[in-house]
Protein backbone atom coordinates (compact mmCIF):
# COMPACT_ATOMS: atom_id res chain seq x y z
CA UNK A 1 0.00 0.00 0.00
CA UNK A 2 1.95 2.59 -0.82
CA UNK A 3 -0.91 5.16 -1.68
CA UNK A 4 -1.71 7.72 0.88
CA UNK A 5 -3.82 10.81 1.63
CA UNK A 6 -6.73 9.59 0.24
CA UNK A 7 -10.37 9.53 1.27
CA UNK A 8 -12.91 7.51 0.03
CA UNK A 9 -16.02 9.41 -2.01
CA UNK A 10 -19.55 8.17 -1.47
CA UNK A 11 -20.99 7.33 -4.64
CA UNK A 12 -24.49 8.63 -5.13
CA UNK A 13 -25.47 6.23 -7.21
CA UNK A 14 -24.86 2.63 -5.71
CA UNK A 15 -24.09 -1.14 -7.24
CA UNK A 16 -27.68 -2.15 -5.74
CA UNK A 17 -29.08 0.63 -7.95
CA UNK A 18 -27.58 -0.10 -10.99
CA UNK A 19 -28.53 -3.53 -10.08
CA UNK A 20 -32.07 -3.48 -10.03
CA UNK A 21 -31.79 -1.45 -13.21
CA UNK A 22 -30.10 -3.75 -15.39
CA UNK A 23 -32.66 -6.47 -13.40
CA UNK A 24 -29.44 -8.69 -12.40
CA UNK A 25 -26.63 -8.50 -9.83
CA UNK A 26 -23.27 -8.10 -11.04
CA UNK A 27 -20.14 -11.08 -10.47
CA UNK A 28 -17.43 -12.03 -11.49
CA UNK A 29 -17.17 -15.81 -12.82
CA UNK A 30 -13.88 -16.92 -12.66
CA UNK A 31 -12.37 -19.09 -15.16
CA UNK A 32 -9.37 -20.82 -14.53
CA UNK A 33 -7.15 -23.53 -16.46
CA UNK A 34 -4.57 -24.82 -18.28
CA UNK A 35 -3.92 -23.13 -21.55
CA UNK A 36 -6.23 -24.80 -24.38
CA UNK A 37 -8.77 -26.01 -21.33
CA UNK A 38 -11.05 -23.86 -23.54
CA UNK A 39 -11.51 -20.99 -20.98
CA UNK A 40 -11.57 -17.95 -23.33
CA UNK A 41 -14.02 -20.16 -25.69
CA UNK A 42 -16.56 -20.98 -22.68
CA UNK A 43 -16.07 -16.86 -21.35
CA UNK A 44 -17.38 -15.99 -24.82
CA UNK A 45 -20.43 -18.52 -25.30
CA UNK A 46 -21.61 -17.48 -22.04
CA UNK A 47 -21.44 -13.77 -22.70
CA UNK A 48 -23.13 -14.11 -25.55
CA UNK A 49 -25.79 -16.53 -23.96
CA UNK A 50 -25.85 -14.03 -20.95
CA UNK A 51 -26.13 -11.11 -23.87
CA UNK A 52 -28.95 -12.76 -25.76
CA UNK A 53 -30.93 -12.99 -22.19
CA UNK A 54 -30.79 -9.20 -21.74
CA UNK A 55 -27.79 -9.49 -19.34
CA UNK A 56 -24.50 -6.99 -19.12
CA UNK A 57 -22.01 -9.51 -19.24
CA UNK A 58 -18.32 -8.64 -20.23
CA UNK A 59 -15.13 -11.13 -21.12
CA UNK A 60 -11.78 -10.07 -19.60
CA UNK A 61 -8.97 -12.92 -20.58
CA UNK A 62 -5.71 -13.34 -20.92
CA UNK A 63 -5.51 -13.10 -24.60
CA UNK A 64 -6.84 -9.12 -24.32
CA UNK A 65 -5.83 -7.29 -21.67
CA UNK A 66 -2.36 -8.39 -21.66
CA UNK A 67 -2.51 -6.35 -24.53
CA UNK A 68 -3.24 -3.43 -22.52
CA UNK A 69 -3.45 -2.94 -18.60
CA UNK A 70 -1.17 -5.49 -18.46
CA UNK A 71 1.11 -5.25 -21.26
CA UNK A 72 4.26 -4.25 -19.08
CA UNK A 73 4.06 -7.65 -17.04
CA UNK A 74 5.54 -10.98 -18.17
CA UNK A 75 5.48 -14.65 -16.87
CA UNK A 76 7.20 -14.69 -13.73
CA UNK A 77 5.58 -16.17 -10.70
CA UNK A 78 5.46 -12.52 -9.53
CA UNK A 79 3.90 -10.84 -12.46
CA UNK A 80 1.62 -13.74 -13.16
CA UNK A 81 0.45 -12.54 -9.19
CA UNK A 82 0.23 -8.87 -9.96
CA UNK A 83 -1.55 -9.32 -13.34
CA UNK A 84 -4.08 -11.48 -11.33
CA UNK A 85 -4.75 -9.01 -8.78
CA UNK A 86 -5.06 -5.65 -11.30
CA UNK A 87 -7.55 -8.01 -13.29
CA UNK A 88 -9.27 -9.11 -9.83
CA UNK A 89 -9.51 -5.40 -8.84
CA UNK A 90 -10.51 -4.27 -12.35
CA UNK A 91 -13.20 -7.20 -12.16
CA UNK A 92 -14.81 -6.24 -8.99
CA UNK A 93 -15.40 -2.33 -10.20
CA UNK A 94 -17.24 -3.74 -13.69
CA UNK A 95 -19.12 -6.11 -10.97
CA UNK A 96 -20.11 -2.58 -8.89
CA UNK A 97 -21.20 -1.15 -12.26
CA UNK A 98 -23.31 -3.81 -13.05
CA UNK A 99 -21.15 -6.07 -15.07
CA UNK A 100 -21.53 -10.29 -15.19
CA UNK A 101 -17.65 -9.83 -15.95
CA UNK A 102 -16.31 -13.03 -16.86
CA UNK A 103 -12.95 -13.51 -16.23
CA UNK A 104 -10.06 -16.25 -18.52
CA UNK A 105 -6.85 -16.46 -16.76
CA UNK A 106 -4.81 -19.65 -16.52
CA UNK A 107 -4.24 -18.04 -12.99
CA UNK A 108 -2.47 -21.36 -11.67
CA UNK A 109 -1.90 -20.70 -7.92
CA UNK A 110 -4.33 -21.04 -5.28
CA UNK A 111 -3.19 -18.39 -3.54
CA UNK A 112 -3.82 -16.06 -6.44
CA UNK A 113 -7.17 -17.01 -7.07
CA UNK A 114 -8.19 -16.57 -2.78
CA UNK A 115 -6.55 -13.25 -3.59
CA UNK A 116 -9.30 -12.50 -6.39
CA UNK A 117 -12.18 -13.57 -4.16
CA UNK A 118 -11.12 -11.46 -1.40
CA UNK A 119 -10.70 -8.45 -3.69
CA UNK A 120 -14.12 -9.51 -5.16
CA UNK A 121 -15.61 -8.63 -1.50
CA UNK A 122 -18.95 -8.27 -1.28
CA UNK A 123 -19.89 -9.33 -5.11
CA UNK A 124 -20.21 -12.97 -5.72
CA UNK A 125 -17.32 -14.53 -7.12
CA UNK A 126 -17.73 -17.86 -8.73
CA UNK A 127 -15.10 -20.09 -9.58
CA UNK A 128 -15.34 -22.01 -12.60
CA UNK A 129 -12.68 -24.70 -13.48
CA UNK A 130 -11.84 -25.45 -16.85
CA UNK A 131 -10.73 -28.83 -16.50
CA UNK A 132 -8.78 -30.75 -19.30
CA UNK A 133 -6.40 -33.02 -18.71
CA UNK A 134 -2.69 -31.59 -20.10
CA UNK A 135 -2.15 -34.51 -22.77
CA UNK A 136 -5.50 -33.06 -24.14
CA UNK A 137 -4.57 -29.57 -24.29
CA UNK A 138 -1.12 -30.47 -25.25
CA UNK A 139 -2.63 -32.08 -28.71
CA UNK A 140 -5.09 -29.39 -29.14
CA UNK A 141 -2.49 -26.38 -28.55
CA UNK A 142 -4.01 -24.14 -30.66
CA UNK A 143 -2.05 -21.35 -30.25
CA UNK A 144 1.35 -23.80 -30.95
CA UNK A 145 2.43 -22.65 -27.36
CA UNK A 146 2.97 -26.04 -25.99
CA UNK A 147 4.62 -26.98 -28.98
CA UNK A 148 7.23 -23.42 -28.28
CA UNK A 149 7.43 -24.62 -24.13
CA UNK A 150 8.71 -27.99 -25.19
CA UNK A 151 11.25 -26.71 -27.13
CA UNK A 152 12.22 -24.19 -24.72
CA UNK A 153 11.53 -21.51 -26.96
CA UNK A 154 9.01 -20.30 -23.67
CA UNK A 155 9.81 -19.96 -20.49
CA UNK A 156 7.37 -20.55 -17.06
CA UNK A 157 4.68 -22.49 -19.25
CA UNK A 158 2.16 -23.63 -17.17
CA UNK A 159 1.71 -27.35 -16.79
CA UNK A 160 5.21 -27.41 -18.60
CA UNK A 161 7.81 -25.94 -16.61
CA UNK A 162 5.74 -23.93 -14.45
CA UNK A 163 2.90 -25.38 -11.97
CA UNK A 164 -0.95 -25.16 -12.20
CA UNK A 165 -2.18 -25.96 -8.55
CA UNK A 166 -5.77 -27.27 -9.49
CA UNK A 167 -8.61 -25.48 -7.27
CA UNK A 168 -9.70 -27.17 -3.93
CA UNK A 169 -13.05 -25.87 -3.90
CA UNK A 170 -14.82 -24.25 -7.35
CA UNK A 171 -18.44 -24.06 -7.56
CA UNK A 172 -18.45 -25.25 -11.19
CA UNK A 173 -16.22 -27.66 -12.81
CA UNK A 174 -16.75 -28.43 -16.52
CA UNK A 175 -14.42 -31.34 -18.25
CA UNK A 176 -13.82 -29.72 -21.44
CA UNK A 177 -12.91 -33.15 -22.80
CA UNK A 178 -16.13 -34.65 -22.04
CA UNK A 179 -18.76 -32.28 -23.22
CA UNK A 180 -18.70 -30.33 -25.85
CA UNK A 181 -18.89 -26.47 -25.88
CA UNK A 182 -22.12 -25.58 -26.09
CA UNK A 183 -22.79 -28.26 -23.29
CA UNK A 184 -20.25 -26.91 -21.13
CA UNK A 185 -21.74 -23.16 -21.43
CA UNK A 186 -25.36 -24.83 -20.82
CA UNK A 187 -24.35 -26.25 -17.69
CA UNK A 188 -22.12 -23.24 -16.06
CA UNK A 189 -25.42 -21.16 -17.42
CA UNK A 190 -27.64 -23.37 -15.76
CA UNK A 191 -25.51 -22.80 -12.33
CA UNK A 192 -24.92 -19.53 -12.85
CA UNK A 193 -28.61 -18.07 -13.32
CA UNK A 194 -30.28 -18.11 -10.07
CA UNK A 195 -26.96 -16.63 -8.34
CA UNK A 196 -27.71 -13.37 -10.91
CA UNK A 197 -30.98 -12.45 -9.28
CA UNK A 198 -31.70 -9.62 -7.43
CA UNK A 199 -34.20 -10.73 -4.68
CA UNK A 200 -31.75 -10.76 -2.21
CA UNK A 201 -28.65 -7.94 -2.86
CA UNK A 202 -25.46 -8.31 -0.46
CA UNK A 203 -25.79 -6.20 2.73
CA UNK A 204 -23.94 -2.53 2.00
CA UNK A 205 -24.29 -2.62 -1.71
CA UNK B 1 5.85 -4.72 -24.09
CA UNK B 2 6.47 -7.63 -21.57
CA UNK B 3 3.83 -9.73 -22.88
CA UNK B 4 4.18 -12.57 -25.89
CA UNK B 5 2.59 -15.14 -27.21
CA UNK B 6 -0.42 -13.51 -26.56
CA UNK B 7 -3.31 -13.83 -29.92
CA UNK B 8 -6.98 -11.56 -30.00
CA UNK B 9 -9.88 -13.29 -29.42
CA UNK B 10 -12.79 -11.94 -31.73
CA UNK B 11 -15.50 -11.63 -29.42
CA UNK B 12 -18.80 -12.59 -29.90
CA UNK B 13 -20.85 -9.38 -28.59
CA UNK B 14 -19.15 -6.14 -30.02
CA UNK B 15 -19.60 -2.57 -28.51
CA UNK B 16 -21.75 -1.77 -31.26
CA UNK B 17 -24.52 -4.42 -30.20
CA UNK B 18 -23.88 -3.23 -26.39
CA UNK B 19 -23.85 0.57 -27.16
CA UNK B 20 -26.79 0.09 -29.56
CA UNK B 21 -28.67 -2.13 -26.63
CA UNK B 22 -28.04 0.50 -24.36
CA UNK B 23 -29.48 3.64 -26.42
CA UNK B 24 -26.07 5.19 -26.14
CA UNK B 25 -22.36 4.80 -26.86
CA UNK B 26 -19.31 4.22 -24.45
CA UNK B 27 -17.32 7.21 -23.62
CA UNK B 28 -13.89 8.10 -21.65
CA UNK B 29 -14.76 11.73 -19.92
CA UNK B 30 -11.37 12.52 -18.90
CA UNK B 31 -11.71 15.31 -15.77
CA UNK B 32 -8.59 16.90 -15.01
CA UNK B 33 -7.34 19.85 -12.88
CA UNK B 34 -5.64 20.76 -9.80
CA UNK B 35 -6.73 19.00 -6.03
CA UNK B 36 -9.85 20.51 -4.69
CA UNK B 37 -11.08 21.80 -8.31
CA UNK B 38 -14.17 19.71 -7.76
CA UNK B 39 -13.09 17.06 -10.20
CA UNK B 40 -14.44 13.99 -8.11
CA UNK B 41 -17.46 16.31 -7.33
CA UNK B 42 -18.05 17.31 -11.14
CA UNK B 43 -17.61 13.66 -12.12
CA UNK B 44 -19.98 12.27 -9.61
CA UNK B 45 -22.77 15.27 -10.29
CA UNK B 46 -22.36 13.56 -13.87
CA UNK B 47 -22.83 10.12 -12.75
CA UNK B 48 -26.08 10.76 -11.08
CA UNK B 49 -27.65 13.16 -13.53
CA UNK B 50 -26.56 10.42 -16.40
CA UNK B 51 -28.07 7.51 -14.30
CA UNK B 52 -31.12 9.61 -13.99
CA UNK B 53 -31.58 9.68 -17.67
CA UNK B 54 -31.14 5.96 -18.16
CA UNK B 55 -26.93 5.74 -18.95
CA UNK B 56 -24.71 3.82 -17.90
CA UNK B 57 -22.13 5.85 -15.95
CA UNK B 58 -19.71 5.05 -13.52
CA UNK B 59 -17.20 7.51 -11.83
CA UNK B 60 -13.21 6.21 -11.56
CA UNK B 61 -11.62 8.58 -9.59
CA UNK B 62 -8.19 8.87 -7.90
CA UNK B 63 -9.34 8.78 -4.10
CA UNK B 64 -10.65 5.34 -5.22
CA UNK B 65 -9.14 3.39 -7.46
CA UNK B 66 -5.40 4.43 -5.60
CA UNK B 67 -7.46 1.96 -2.89
CA UNK B 68 -7.23 -0.86 -5.14
CA UNK B 69 -5.75 -1.33 -8.89
CA UNK B 70 -3.43 1.22 -7.97
CA UNK B 71 -2.69 0.57 -4.64
CA UNK B 72 0.75 -0.25 -5.16
CA UNK B 73 1.52 3.67 -6.79
CA UNK B 74 2.76 6.66 -5.18
CA UNK B 75 2.88 9.71 -6.58
CA UNK B 76 6.44 9.63 -7.96
CA UNK B 77 6.08 11.05 -11.50
CA UNK B 78 7.10 7.64 -12.63
CA UNK B 79 3.63 6.25 -10.50
CA UNK B 80 1.49 8.76 -11.84
CA UNK B 81 2.14 7.67 -15.35
CA UNK B 82 1.53 4.79 -14.53
CA UNK B 83 -1.28 5.01 -12.45
CA UNK B 84 -2.57 7.38 -15.73
CA UNK B 85 -1.69 4.28 -18.37
CA UNK B 86 -4.18 1.70 -16.20
CA UNK B 87 -6.88 3.61 -15.58
CA UNK B 88 -6.94 4.65 -18.87
CA UNK B 89 -7.28 1.15 -20.07
CA UNK B 90 -9.81 0.13 -18.02
CA UNK B 91 -11.58 3.03 -19.21
CA UNK B 92 -11.37 1.94 -22.41
CA UNK B 93 -12.31 -1.28 -21.81
CA UNK B 94 -15.72 -0.23 -19.54
CA UNK B 95 -16.09 2.45 -22.52
CA UNK B 96 -16.32 -0.79 -24.81
CA UNK B 97 -18.55 -2.33 -22.73
CA UNK B 98 -20.74 0.26 -22.78
CA UNK B 99 -20.31 2.76 -19.89
CA UNK B 100 -19.84 6.36 -19.72
CA UNK B 101 -16.71 6.10 -18.20
CA UNK B 102 -15.99 9.66 -16.04
CA UNK B 103 -12.36 9.90 -14.70
CA UNK B 104 -11.45 12.42 -11.88
CA UNK B 105 -7.72 12.61 -11.66
CA UNK B 106 -5.17 15.22 -11.20
CA UNK B 107 -3.59 14.03 -14.43
CA UNK B 108 -0.92 16.73 -14.55
CA UNK B 109 1.07 15.93 -16.97
CA UNK B 110 0.10 16.57 -20.76
CA UNK B 111 1.84 13.82 -22.22
CA UNK B 112 0.11 11.23 -20.20
CA UNK B 113 -3.36 12.80 -20.84
CA UNK B 114 -2.25 12.56 -24.71
CA UNK B 115 -1.63 8.67 -23.80
CA UNK B 116 -4.85 8.46 -22.50
CA UNK B 117 -6.76 9.95 -25.38
CA UNK B 118 -4.34 7.27 -27.63
CA UNK B 119 -5.00 4.37 -25.80
CA UNK B 120 -9.00 5.47 -25.92
CA UNK B 121 -8.80 4.84 -29.73
CA UNK B 122 -12.34 4.41 -31.29
CA UNK B 123 -13.80 5.32 -28.27
CA UNK B 124 -14.50 8.74 -27.78
CA UNK B 125 -12.23 10.56 -25.59
CA UNK B 126 -13.47 13.71 -23.73
CA UNK B 127 -10.93 16.36 -21.85
CA UNK B 128 -12.67 18.66 -19.40
CA UNK B 129 -10.68 20.75 -17.70
CA UNK B 130 -11.85 21.77 -14.38
CA UNK B 131 -10.02 25.06 -13.81
CA UNK B 132 -9.45 26.40 -10.50
CA UNK B 133 -7.01 28.89 -9.72
CA UNK B 134 -4.50 27.71 -7.20
CA UNK B 135 -5.18 29.94 -4.35
CA UNK B 136 -9.12 28.90 -4.76
CA UNK B 137 -8.49 25.11 -4.25
CA UNK B 138 -5.81 25.58 -1.57
CA UNK B 139 -8.32 27.79 0.36
CA UNK B 140 -10.84 24.89 -0.17
CA UNK B 141 -8.42 22.16 0.79
CA UNK B 142 -11.45 19.76 1.87
CA UNK B 143 -8.44 16.98 2.45
CA UNK B 144 -6.11 19.10 4.25
CA UNK B 145 -3.67 18.12 1.97
CA UNK B 146 -2.00 21.66 0.85
CA UNK B 147 -1.55 22.40 4.35
CA UNK B 148 0.15 19.28 4.76
CA UNK B 149 2.26 20.18 1.35
CA UNK B 150 2.92 23.55 2.36
CA UNK B 151 4.18 22.37 6.00
CA UNK B 152 6.45 19.74 3.97
CA UNK B 153 4.12 16.21 5.30
CA UNK B 154 3.94 15.53 0.92
CA UNK B 155 6.19 15.34 -1.24
CA UNK B 156 5.30 16.19 -5.34
CA UNK B 157 1.84 17.54 -4.28
CA UNK B 158 0.41 18.97 -7.72
CA UNK B 159 0.68 22.85 -7.70
CA UNK B 160 2.73 23.33 -4.91
CA UNK B 161 6.47 20.95 -5.41
CA UNK B 162 4.72 19.49 -8.41
CA UNK B 163 3.75 20.99 -11.87
CA UNK B 164 0.59 20.77 -13.25
CA UNK B 165 0.56 21.54 -17.29
CA UNK B 166 -2.90 23.27 -17.74
CA UNK B 167 -4.78 21.44 -21.04
CA UNK B 168 -3.97 22.82 -24.68
CA UNK B 169 -7.24 21.82 -26.13
CA UNK B 170 -9.24 20.28 -24.01
CA UNK B 171 -13.34 19.74 -25.52
CA UNK B 172 -14.91 21.27 -22.34
CA UNK B 173 -13.58 23.79 -19.56
CA UNK B 174 -15.44 24.71 -16.46
CA UNK B 175 -14.48 27.23 -14.13
CA UNK B 176 -15.18 26.28 -10.42
CA UNK B 177 -14.42 29.03 -8.90
CA UNK B 178 -17.28 31.11 -10.74
CA UNK B 179 -20.09 28.67 -11.49
CA UNK B 180 -21.84 26.46 -8.87
CA UNK B 181 -21.55 23.08 -9.19
CA UNK B 182 -25.26 22.31 -10.41
CA UNK B 183 -24.04 24.62 -13.36
CA UNK B 184 -20.74 23.04 -13.94
CA UNK B 185 -22.83 19.62 -14.27
CA UNK B 186 -25.93 21.07 -16.58
CA UNK B 187 -22.85 23.11 -18.40
CA UNK B 188 -20.49 19.94 -19.54
CA UNK B 189 -24.17 17.60 -19.39
CA UNK B 190 -24.98 19.50 -22.66
CA UNK B 191 -21.89 19.44 -24.43
CA UNK B 192 -21.65 15.63 -23.61
CA UNK B 193 -25.33 14.04 -24.25
CA UNK B 194 -25.02 15.15 -28.15
CA UNK B 195 -21.79 12.96 -28.70
CA UNK B 196 -23.03 10.04 -26.55
CA UNK B 197 -26.01 9.89 -29.72
CA UNK B 198 -25.72 6.19 -31.37
CA UNK B 199 -26.71 7.30 -34.76
CA UNK B 200 -23.10 7.41 -35.72
CA UNK B 201 -20.70 4.64 -34.67
CA UNK B 202 -17.07 4.47 -35.35
CA UNK B 203 -15.65 2.40 -37.82
CA UNK B 204 -14.63 -1.35 -36.14
CA UNK B 205 -16.87 -1.12 -33.19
Amino acid sequence: MKSTNIVWHEGNVTAADRWRRNGHKGAVIWLTGLSGSGKSTLAHGLEKELFQRSFHAYVLDGDNIRHGLNANLGFSPRDREENIRRVAEMARIMADCGVVVLTGFISPYRKDRRRARRIAGGIDFVEVYVDAPLDVCEQRDPKNLYKKARAGEIKDFTGIDAPYETPEAAEITVRTDRATVEESVAFILEKLLPRLKIDRLPIGL
